[in-house]
């Protein structure tokens, strides 16, 4: 009887709404991650200090708990990070900037170039070592504001940052300083992951604000000989041992099947880590509570997975997968919350051809159910960077997608802080995320039910 | 040829949402409004300096610019706003309060009385006269977290709020404090209107936070007799003279056929009036900016309506329906933003019964126009309080419908300023509206095309 099979998945979503909205924990579970632990880049204490928290969380919610072994990156900013623009005529100008993840720092007297600035890394070649030797290259192409999707702003973009280093030392460049990747004029850098590529000299690499990267370009108009002094601190140290969380709640009838919901555990070491993922990670551990809590007896096992080390790995996920194919682990689908604890709009879905067509055509059945709360935009797309790792497992992946606009405002900055997490809007993306897992555990892919 | 029309429109409507995206004024009317003019509740000087600096933004803009004079009320909050708890031991606890909207003043020296917690209007008469006299009476029915729209939520407590006073006073209630609207628990109070009957008691009105109502309500259960002290200087003027502005951006082809869009310029005291209703304001202002910017010459009369007097009257939408009334003005269609510069979701309908399924099903033909822009959300409800003085005249009405989980957490309270707009979701509601617009002059209602 599909009207009553209807009308009680009617009803469960609306419990699981407002179970979310009235005895939820995921906005106190996020107050813990953020200020009782706080920032946790991979290989730091605050990274130790998230894996027994996730631990302990987890345990008083799943059937099991453990920790996955994974070596992880350990690199840290230090005390000093100082840049001062240097005009021709003896003003200096100080401007703030972060050291990008993996930089190495600068001598301890700082470096000072002149100034090269670029919109891209297809820049470089163009120019040649004539004109970037002994440079300081600034990239300086920002992020695209007439995309409404402010990712795909942040993917035309993000390649100044993780390989600008490498790009440009090869002809000659000393250091690069690169536009903060966010939409808003501020004056916050923000960091994020960069990579040095294999036999290529190692430059320092540091994020300038927008308001700073504005200034900068302007300066340089009016005085293209000006020179811009950078010191910085970081350094890699040698990898850590650390631990992706894993809890099951076991399936009743299938234990074997696996519906994954993850988040990562690790931040940078900026802020808070709120948005990015602290949100993600308590919508995951939020699924379990929530079915917890409403007697939900899942057919098929939930897991939770908390990866550590997306940030610059990503070495959890590296390491879940390869350990799911050794494992010949059977998961039916894997979901990722990785882009914040904004009001929900509905889900992403990803995987190789067949897999993902199947998975949309399952998922949009269910559109009349998801429409009340807003929540029913179904589309192909990206997953997210961890459960990526698993799509050529043939596994259908599932990206929760949020409002985008205010994203890129706090990510991978210092104001990526708890303050900046709307309670209901976190809530009401846990209970979609919920939702979506109790239809899949009730329904399978490719069955003929609903 | 509609495939040709339908390319025509998506470029016109991707060049609205480019150009609110890169050459919008919306944000920097916005800081004018909330920074250079600030505050600006009816019958004070800050709604005169809105009058006056709408009538200039918009003399830049529209052919013409006219203001059209309303009669408001003047009310002032006064230097005094005090309150605190008496426990029976002795204990004093300070709590923050506000004063309601035309709130008449305590005695110079205070009152004080015993509290009696009720959670409705509803609970007084059941009450009565011998539970109520000389009491305070504490309205603290919280606003229902489970409904996913927040303005359900405020719909279904704000009686408290308006007819608080009213309906305790004829039981001998000295005083009302209610509940503040909002959803989040915090320590501001939230203002708003409260209108007292004809031939009832006018007894002080004021809201308390949310805090503060979970702290009182604790304290009653353990020390029922306990007393609170109320001090407030609030008072009520003569009426003043004031203005709604209204201009127009003439159209080419039937100058005489209206298509209305607004927002109101008054706002309350406390904060600056960001979201209610600077956001609505500078919406309405940019969609004529936008049209001009981009040449569209319009068919029909663009009219921007910035309304006076919305929150404590409304007066401003009252003259205006009267005047458009007698002098017979003809309004294709209204619209109003008055929900916060967040997120768009799409459009709420309104009208007459054939009024409103007729818009309604014009609308809905250009969802998959408004689709990459994720506002395609159309449905029938609430168009707003200033253009619902237009209803009667078979006029259809559209409200403008952003994301709403956060409106409550600024509404009427002093934290409804600039800083917590989004730049970008601002200008996001300003291309919505402008290309429902564009597409409304341009097809019409009720017509073959398109």
């Amino acid at each position: 009887m599909p009207t009553f099979a209807q009308s009680e998945d009617e009803k469960m979503l609306r419990d699981i709404f407002d179970a979310a909205l009235t005895e939820g924990k995921a906005y106190e579970h996020l107050r813990q991650l953020c200020k009782d632990v706080g920032p946790r880049l991979s290989g730091s204490e605050g990274a130790d200090k998230a894996v027994k928290w996730g631990q302990k969380v987890l345990s008083e919610i799943a059937d099991t708990v453990w920790l996955q072994p994974v070596m992880v990156p350990h690199w840290e900013r230090g005390d000093t990070e100082h840049a001062e623009i240097r005009l021709s005529d003896g003003t200096v100008i100080p401007t703030q900037i972060c050291a990008l993840g993996s930089s190495v720092g600068t001598p301890a007297e700082g470096l000072t170039g002149e100034v090269v600035e670029v919109f891209g890394i297809e820049d470089i070649e163009k120019l040649g070592e004539e004109k970037l030797k002994d440079k300081i290259v600034f990239y300086n192409r920002p992020m695209e504001p007439r995309l409404i999707n402010t990712f795909a702003a942040y993917s035309g973009c993000v390649d100044q940052r993780s390989s600008g280093a490498s790009t440009a030392a090869p002809f000659g460049a000393k250091a690069v300083l690169v536009r903060s990747m966010g939409l808003r004029q501020d004056d916050l850098p923000h960091t994020g992951v960069q990579r040095y590529k294999k036999d290529v000299k190692k430059i320092p690499a540091a994020a300038i604000s927008t308001n700073g990267a504005k200034m900068l370009s302007k300066k340089l108009r009016e005085d293209p000989k000006l020179q811009v002094h950078i010191k910085l601190s970081c350094q890699n140290f040698e990898d850590k041992l650390s631990h992706n969380v894993v809890a099951d709640i076991m399936g009743e009838l299938y234990p074997e099947e696996i519906i994954l919901v993850s988040g990562h555990l690790d931040s940078w070491d900026l802020g808070e880590g709120a948005h990015d993922d602290g949100a993600g990670s308590v919508h995951a551990i939020e699924a379990l509570y929530l079915m917890r809590k409403l007697g939900i007896r899942p057919q098929r096992t939930i897991r939770c997975v908390l990866y550590m080390n997306e940030e610059n790995g990503p070495n959890g996920a590296i390491e879940y997968a390869k350990q799911a194919k050794l494992q010949k682990m059977n998961h039916m689908i894997a979901i990722e919350s990785d882009r914040g604890g904004f009001t929900p709009r509905g889900f992403s879905i990803d995987g190789t051809e067949d897999v993902q067509n199947d998975a949309l055509k399952q998922i949009e059945k269910w559109e009349e159910l998801f429409k009340p709360y807003d929540i029913h935009h179904f589309d192909k797309g990206f997953g997210g960077v961890d459960i990526g790792r698993l799509k050529d497992q043939d596994i259908p992946l599932v990206g929760f997608v949020p409002d985008s606009q205010r994203y890129f405002d706090h990510h991978h900055a210092s104001n990526d802080v708890f303050e900046e997490v709307n309670k209901r809007e976190l809530e009401l993306g846990a209970a979609s995320i919920t939702s979506l897992i109790y239809l899949l555990d009730k329904y399978g892919i490719n069955t003929n039910e609903n």
